[in-house]
C-alpha cells in the first residue's frame, strides 16, 4: 500500500515543516509522499509537538513539563528526526534509561518525586488500558456501521432507517424461526419502489439499488482518503511493519488517518469490494496507539518505547478483528513487530484482552460473539481426512504463492503506468464491477464475512440454508429407510437439490472472488486481505468437504472408509474443511504459522483441531514458499522501496564489509572531521558540499583513527546556534571535538567552538574482514542507522542501512535502485 | 539445583577428557562439579562426538561423513569448545550459514547432493517429531508408573500388582457409582497383613507402610541420583536456562541424566514428597533433544542450532506435564530461551503438539485428557468477584517472595554448613517427615496432583467428596424450602458437616505444605516447584472461595451481593478460585506471566476466565516484585554462580566500558601478540605464563592498532599440530599472521608460521567511552564472549563476558565473587 501521490511524478517537499534540511536527507528517502494536502495543519504526525515545539524554541514550554524533560537539555533540536529516516535505536533505549535513571535518582529526593515515579512506572499499563478500551469501541462501532450500511443495500427498516435488518426484524411477532429474516418491518428497495416483493421489475430494482449503494459508498470512500488522508488507504500492515522496524512516517499514525481510515473502512466494507476489515483494524488501533501516546511523555518523546506500544496496539488490531486476544499476540509477535521484549508481550496481552471484552460488551452482532464466524464442531476427525487436509494446503499455498504475483504485477502496472493516475476512477469501476458481478449469486451478494459464517457452519437439522439442504434420512427412500437414525441425527446424509445448486454457484463465486481481488487490494481505500482470502479458501474446503461427504456416503464400502465411516455414521465434517481452506488460502498469502493455528484454535475453541490446522497451514506454507519467498506484505514493502531489514530473510552471500561500504574503490575519500584541526567555515563548508547524515571525526586527517561519529542533524542546528547566540563564534573559529579545550584559547584568533556534547563518542566499528552476515545481524538486532568500517584501527569507511538494502537486493539479483525510492 | 559434587570442598577435574588445557579455563569456572563418577564413560555429555572424535585425531572418520563435513577442514580441534565455557554464538552462526552454503553450492551440480541437501532442510522438523515422539512417550510412562507407585503406598491389587487401584476396581462388578473405588480386588495394606480393613490396628499398619514405601522410594531416587548422574537432581531449569544461553555443561544433557533422572522422578514424585514432575519432564524433553540431536550432523556440530532444538524441547516439556502446547511454547519463549527465532517457535509448535498427541493416545489417566486438572466452568463470574481474586493474587505474590527467600536461604545453608554433606539422610528424613505429617491428613495423604483436581472441581450433585457435603436443599430446613429448585440444582447451598471438616483439614495441609515446600525444593532428588506451588494457591483458593459462598448464601441481601446473587442463584464457584489461587502462586515463585495465563487458559478452555486469572496473575507478579525482583530460577541461578546474563534485568548504572575493562588502571598491561613480530617460543611463553582464554593481535606493540582476536584453545592446538607434523617449524621460527608471507620466507632462520586461518579477523571493538548499557546489551543481543575495547583505534582492553557480570553484581551491592565461582 502506498500514499496516492507516491505514483505522480512530481517530487514535491512534504509539508513546510520539513523544508529545513531536507535536502540533506542521504540515507533516507524525501520523494515518498507528495503533499496533496497542507500536512501540517492536517496531519498530527508521529511526533510533531517534539519537533515543532523545539524548531520553534518555545523551550519554555517544553521545560516547563519539569522532571520529565530534564534529560533534553542542551541545544534545541539536537536528536530528533526528520521525516523519512530511520531511528537510531541504540540512542533511544539510552535515552530512554537515563530518563528513568534520572526519575529514581529524583525519588529518593522528594515525595512529590516519588509520587510521579510510580505515576511514570505505571502509565504503560494505564496507556494499554486505554488503548484497548478506544480500540475495542471502535471496531464496535465499525462493525455496527458496516452491518448497517451493507443490509442498506437491500432494504430499509420502517422502523427506523437507523435499524439493520436483523434488529429489525428481532421482535417483531411476525417472524417465525424458520424465516426468521423475513418481517413486514423490513421492505427491500422493490416494495418500497415498486411495491412488489417478487418478480423481474422487483429484481431488476434491487439489483440498480444494491448497484447505485455500492458506488455511492466506494466513491465516497475514494474520494474521503484522496481529500483528507491519503495515507488511510490499504491495509497498513507493510507501513506499519516498516515504521515498527525504525523507519519514521509523520502523520501515518495521526488523528487524520484515524478519522478516515474508520469512516471509509465501513464505507468500503459496505460498498460489497472484495476487501476486509482485519488490515485496517491494526492500523487504527496502531493510530489509537500513537495517539494516545502523547499523553504520557515517556512515550512521546522516545521513538524506541514509541514503537513498544505500536507493536501492542497492532496486537489489539488483530484481536478485535478476530477475537483472538493471543492469536493477535503471537501476530504481532510474528508478523508485524521488530523489537518485541517480553515486556511488551505481557502488555500487548492485557491490551488485547481488554479490547476483546469492550467489543464483546458492544456486542456488535448480537450473539455475545466477537466474530461472526465463531464455529464449534462436534465430531472428531479421522487420521485418513488428513490427505485431503494437505490438498487443502496445497490448493492455498499455490493459491496464495500466485495471488502474491498477479497483484504485486497489478500493482506494479498502476504504479508505472497512466492506471495510476486514476485512482477514484479506478475504485468506482473495480465496485461496479464487483457490484453488477456479485449481486446474481447469492454467495456473493452477501457480505464475505457471513459468506466464511455460513461455510463454517456445521449443519444441524433444522438448519434452513441451502447448504444444508440434505435428504433426511426419513424422506430419503431405501437408503436411507436401512438404517435407524443415530442419536442427534446428524448422520452423514445425501445431498438434496439445494445442495446442488449451491455448489455450482459456490464454484462461479470461488471464480470471481479469485480474480476479483487481485484488482482489489492496492487500490486507494482500506483494504484487508484476511477476509477475502479467507473466503476463497472457505468456498474451495467446503466444496472438497461436500464432495468427501458424498464420496464417503455413496461409498462407505470403499477400503478408506471401512472402519471410520459406516453408513449412518457422522464422519465428515465440511464446515471443518471450509475452515482449514480458509487457513491455509490465508497461510499461503500472508505465511503466518503460529498465530495463524492459534487465531483459528480461539475461533473454534478446541485443541481437536489443531493438527489438521497446523497440516493444511503447513503445507500451505511450504507450497507458498517453494514458488515465492516473499508474503504479501515483504512483497508490498519491496515494491514500494521500504528501508526494511527483514528479520526471517537469512543472508546467504559471503562477501564481507569491505564490499559494501563506501567509499568504494574509485570513489573520493570519505568525508571526515578532524577533532580539533577545522574551522567553522571549513565543516559548513563540507556540510553544504556533502549530503551524508552524518560524519566521522578522527584525530587528524594522515593517522585517520576513529574518535567519533556525529549526525549532520545536530552539527547544522548546534552551528546554527551557537552563531546566533554564542559570543564571538565566527567563520574562523576552530571547531573542537575534543575533551579539554586547549590552555590558551584566544592565541590570536577567535574562541573556539566545542562540540564535544553533540559526539558521539561509542560509535559502532566494524572491521573490514567482517561477513557481511555478521555485520547484517548486528543491524538487525541492534537496530543500526549506520556502521563505520575499520582496518588495524584506522577508519577507512562506513556502512548505512540503506547501504546493506542496496546489497541485498543486488545479491539476490534485484534492482537495487528500486529500493528507498520509488 | 546443582550436582551434589559442588558442595564438596575439594577441586577435582572434570573427567580426564577435560584434562588438557583446563588449566587454561581463565573465563569461565572449572570446578563447577567434580568428578564423583568416571564421566567419560557414564556420561555422554553435549557434544562428545565432537571433541573426542577430533582429539583423538580421528579425521578420516569425522571427514567421511562426506558432504556435511566439508567445512571443518583446517587443524582438528580449532573451533570447538572447552566444558563450562560459553560459547560465540556469532561464530557458531557464522558457521552454520557457511554450511548451508556449501549445500547450496554442491546442490546444483548432482542429484544426489540435491537429496542430501533437501534432507537437510528437512532434518529440522524430523528432529522435532521425534523429540515430541519420545517425549510424549517418557511422560506418559512416569504418569503411568507414578501413578502405580503412588498406588502401592496404599494397597495392591490381587488381580494383578501391577494395576493401579483404579485400573483395579474399572471392570469390577461390585463396585457402584459412589463408592467406584472400592472394590474386593483391591486390598490395602492391613487387609492383607493383619487381615482387617478397619480399625485402629488397620489404621496403624497402613500408616507404617505408607511411610515405609515413602522412605523406600525416596532412598532409591537419591541413591540412584548420587550414583549415577548427579546432574538429574533437582528441577534443571535454572541449568537449562543457563545453558541456553550458551554455556557449556557436558553430560547435563546426556543419556544417563535422561535415564537418571526419568526413573528417579516417578520415585520421588511416589514417595510423597512435597514435588511435582514439571520442572524436571522439561529437563527430561531437553535430554531428548540433545540426544537426539547427535542422529543429524546440523545439530551435532553446532552449539548454536543445537540450543535452538533445546529451546523447542523445553516447549515440549511443559506441554506433556500440563498438557498445554501453546502455553509450552510460551513458556520456552519467556521463560526458559536466550535465543529464540521465528523458525523455533514454528517448529517448537510442531514438537509440542506431537508430544500432547502422543501422551493422549497412550492416555495415561484413562480419561482421554492430558492432566489429572482438567476443569470445565459453566457459571460466569461477576465483576465484583475481582476483589477477592486480586485478594488471592496478594497471597500469591506474598507467599512467592517469601518462599523464594527461605528456599534460598535454606538452600545457602546447605551448601555452606555440613548439611550438604549428607544429602542422602536429608533427603530420607525429609521424606519421613513428610510421610509421618501426611498420612493422618486426607488432603495431604493423596498425591498433590489429585489434591489440586480435587479442589479445582466444581461440585455436582453427585458428587461423594467432602468438599461436596452441601446440604441439599431439600432436606436443608426452613432456609432452603424457601426457594424453588433451580434448572440444574445447582445454586448455592449451606455447607454441610462435610465442609467444614474438610475446611480445617485444608488449614492444617495448606500450613504443612508451605512449610515442607521450602525444604524439599533443592534436594538431591528430581524435583519441580509448580505442583506444590499450585496446590498451596489451590487450598488458599479454595478456602476463600467456600467462605465467598458460604457469605452470599447467609448474606445474599447485602449490598455487594445485590442483583447479582440473590437467594437459590448459583453465584460462586469456589473451584475457580482455587484455580486462580493456584495460578497466583504459581506465578509469585517462578514470575511467569503470559504463560502462566496461556497454560491456565488450555486447562479450563475458556475465554471467560482470562480476565480473572489476569487480575490474580498480575497482582501476584506486581507483589511479588515489589518484594523481591527474582523469580525462584533466576534466584537458583543466582546462587550456585552460572555465567547467566538475564535478559529482563535492565543495566540501570552510568558507568563506561573503560571502568570495565582489563587491565584496570594498575594492572599490568594487556597481553597481545604481534601480527608478524614474534617467535614460536615467544608465543609459546605467552600462552604458559597467562591463563587469557584469547589474546588480541595488533600490529605492532607501539601502535596498539587492532588486527584481530586468536582463541587460546586454537592457538595451542594449532602450534602443537605445527610442531608435530609441518616440516621445519621450531621454536625459534616466526608466527606470521599477516595475509601474505613475506616473499623472502627462509632469510637465514626457519621457516615461519602462518597463523592466519585461526585468526579472527572481525573481533568486535567497541571504544573505552561505550557506556555499559549499550555494551551489556550488545554483549545479549549478539551473545559475545569477549568484547575488545579501543579508544581513537588503538587498542586499550577486553571486557569478557564474566567481567560484565562481576559489574553487574558490583553495582547491585552483591557480591561479585559469587559469580562463575561457586
Amino acid at each position: 500500500m502506498k500514499a496516492p501521490g507516491m505514483a505522480q511524478p512530481e517530487r514535491v517537499e512534504n509539508g513546510s515543516f520539513c523544508k529545513q534540511g531536507s535536502d540533506s536527507l542521504d540515507d533516507e528517502l524525501v520523494d515518498l509522499v507528495s503533499a496533496e494536502q497542507d500536512l501540517p495543519e492536517d496531519v498530527p504526525y508521529l511526533d510533531r509537538d517534539h519537533t515543532a515545539g523545539y524548531s520553534n524554541g518555545f523551550r519554555g514550554q517544553v521545560a516547563s513539563a519539569g522532571l520529565l524533560d530534564l534529560l533534553d537539555e542542551g541545544v534545541p533540536g539536537v536528536g530528533t528526526y526528520e521525516d523519512f529516516n530511520t531511528i537510531d535505536w541504540v540512542r533511544e533505549k539510552s535515552k530512554d534509561r537515563d530518563r528513568h535513571r534520572e526519575i529514581n535518582r529524583q525519588k529518593k529526593q522528594s515525595d512529590l518525586a516519588l509520587l510521579l515515579s510510580l505515576i511514570d512506572a505505571f502509565s504503560g499499563w494505564l496507556l494499554m488500558l486505554l488503548i484497548g478500551l478506544l480500540s475495542g469501541a471502535l471496531a464496535g462501532g465499525i462493525d455496527i456501521a458496516a452491518h448497517w450500511l451493507t443490509d442498506l443495500k437491500e432494504g430499509f427498516c420502517m422502523k427506523g432507517f437507523w435499524f439493520t435488518h436483523e434488529h429489525c426484524c428481532w421482535k417483531s411477532n411476525e417472524t417465525t424461526f424458520q424465516r426468521r429474516n423475513k418481517c413486514p418491518q423490513w421492505k427491500s428497495w422493490a416494495e418500497l419502489m415498486v411495491g412488489v416483493p417478487e418478480g423481474a421489475s422487483a429484481y431488476v430494482v434491487n439489483y440498480l439499488m444494491y448497484v447505485s449503494w455500492a458506488l455511492i459508498f466506494s466513491y465516497l470512500a475514494v474520494i474521503l482518503v484522496r481529500a483528507f488522508a491519503p495515507y488511510a488507504c490499504g491495509s497498513g500492515i507493510p507501513e506499519i511493519k516498516t515504521i515498527l522496524s525504525g523507519f519514521i512516517i509523520r502523520g501515518y499514525l495521526g488523528k487524520w488517518t484515524l478519522l478516515i481510515k474508520t469512516i471509509t473502512l465501513v464505507l468500503a466494507v459496505s460498498s460489497g469490494l472484495s476487501l476486509g476489515k482485519e488490515g485496517p483494524l491494526v492500523h487504527v488501533a496502531c493510530c489509537c496507539g500513537n495517539i494516545l501516546c502523547h499523553l504520557f511523555t515517556k512515550y512521546r518523546k522516545n521513538e524506541a518505547k514509541r514503537r513498544e506500544v505500536l507493536s501492542a496496539a497492532s496486537a489489539v488490531g488483530v484481536s478485535v478483528a478476530f477475537g483472538a486476544p493471543i492469536g493477535g499476540v503471537l501476530f504481532s509477535l510474528e508478523e508485524v513487530s521488530y523489537y518485541f521484549p517480553l515486556k511488551t508481550l505481557w502488555r500487548s496481552f492485557f491490551a488485547a484482552l481488554v479490547a476483546a471484552f469492550t467489543l464483546r460488551s458492544i456486542n456488535p452482532f448480537g450473539n455475545s460473539r466477537l466474530v461472526l464466524f465463531y464455529v464449534e464442531f462436534h465430531t472428531p476427525w479421522h487420521f485418513l481426512e488428513l490427505f485431503p487436509f494437505v490438498l487443502l494446503g496445497i490448493f492455498g499455498g499455490l493459491w496464495g504463492a500466485l495471488f502474491i504475483r498477479a497483484n504485486i504485477a497489478w500493482c506494479r502496472r498502476r504504479k508505472t503506468t497512466r492506471l495510476g493516475h486514476y485512482p477514484v476512477l479506478e475504485v468506482v469501476v473495480v465496485a461496479l464491477a464487483t457490484a453488477v458481478l456479485a449481486f446474481p449469486n447469492e454467495y456473493t451478494r452477501m457480505s464475505s464475512s457471513e459468506l466464511i459464517s455460513e461455510l463454517f457452519n456445521d449443519c444441524s437439522l433444522l438448519d434452513s440454508s441451502k447448504l444444508c439442504d440434505y435428504i433426511s434420512p426419513g424422506k430419503g427412500g431405501e437408503r436411507a429407510a436401512n438404517f435407524s437414525m443415530t442419536t442427534n441425527g446428524l448422520a452423514d446424509r445425501a445431498a438434496g437439490p439445494g445442495v446442488y445448486t449451491a455448489l455450482w454457484q459456490l464454484v462461479l463465486a470461488l471464480v470471481f472472488k479469485m480474480f476479483i481481488t487481485v484488482v482489489t487490494f492496492g487500490m486507494k481505500v482500506p483494504s484487508g486481505l484476511f477476509i477475502p482470502s479467507m473466503a476463497v479458501g472457505a468456498i474451495a474446503g467446503r466444496l472438497l468437504g461436500i464432495g468427501m461427504e458424498q464420496l464417503a456416503y455413496y461409498h462407505h464400502e470403499w477400503p478408506m472408509f471401512k472402519g471410520w465411516c459406516s453408513l449412518g455414521a457422522k464422519c465428515i465434517t465440511p464446515g471443518l474443511y471450509a475452515m482449514l481452506g480458509a487457513a491455509a488460502c490465508l497461510g499461503g498469502v500472508t505465511r503466518m504459522t503460529v498465530s495463524l493455528v492459534v487465531i483459528m484454535f480461539e475461533l473454534t475453541g478446541g485443541l481437536e483441531y489443531i493438527v489438521p490446522l497446523m497440516a493444511a497451514t503447513m503445507t500451505s506454507k511450504w507450497v507458498a514458499d517453494a514458488l515465492g519467498r516473499e508474503g504479501i506484505y515483504e512483497a508490498h514493502i519491496r515494491l514500494n522501496g521500504y528501508p526494511f531489514l527483514e528479520p526471517k530473510e537469512e543472508f546467504e552471500q559471503k562477501t564481507l564489509a569491505m564490499d559494501v561500504m563506501r567509499p568504494r574503490r574509485n570513489d573520493p575519500p570519505l568525508s571526515v572531521l578532524t577533532q580539533d584541526g577545522m574551522t567553522v567555515e571549513e565543516v559548513e563548508g563540507m556540510i553544504s558540499d556533502t549530503s551524508y547524515s552524518g560524519f566521522p571525526v578522527v584525530v587528524s586527517h594522515q593517522s585517520q583513527r576513529l574518535v567519533g561519529f556525529v549526525l549532520r542533524r545536530d552539527l547544522v542546528i548546534s552551528i546554527d546556534n551557537a552563531r546566533c547566540c554564542q559570543d564571538g563564534i565566527v567563520g574562523a573559529s576552530r571547531v573542537l571535538f575534543t575533551e579539554h579545550t586547549p590552555s590558551h584559547p584566544y592565541q590570536g584568533g577567535p574562541p573556539p567552538l566545542s562540540l564535544r556534547p553533540i559526539l558521539d563518542l561509542s560509535p559502532l566499528a566494524i572491521t573490514d574482514h567482517t561477513p557481511m552476515e555478521i555485520t547484517v545481524d548486528i543491524f538487525r538486532k541492534l537496530g543500526l542507522r549506520q556502521c563505520l568500517v575499520t582496518q588495524n584501527g584506522c577508519l577507512l569507511g562506513i556502512i548505512t542501512k540503506k547501504d546493506i538494502l542496496k546489497h541485498m537486493a543486488q545479491m539476490a539479483n534485484r534492482d537495487p535502485d528500486s529500493i528507498l525510492f520509488n
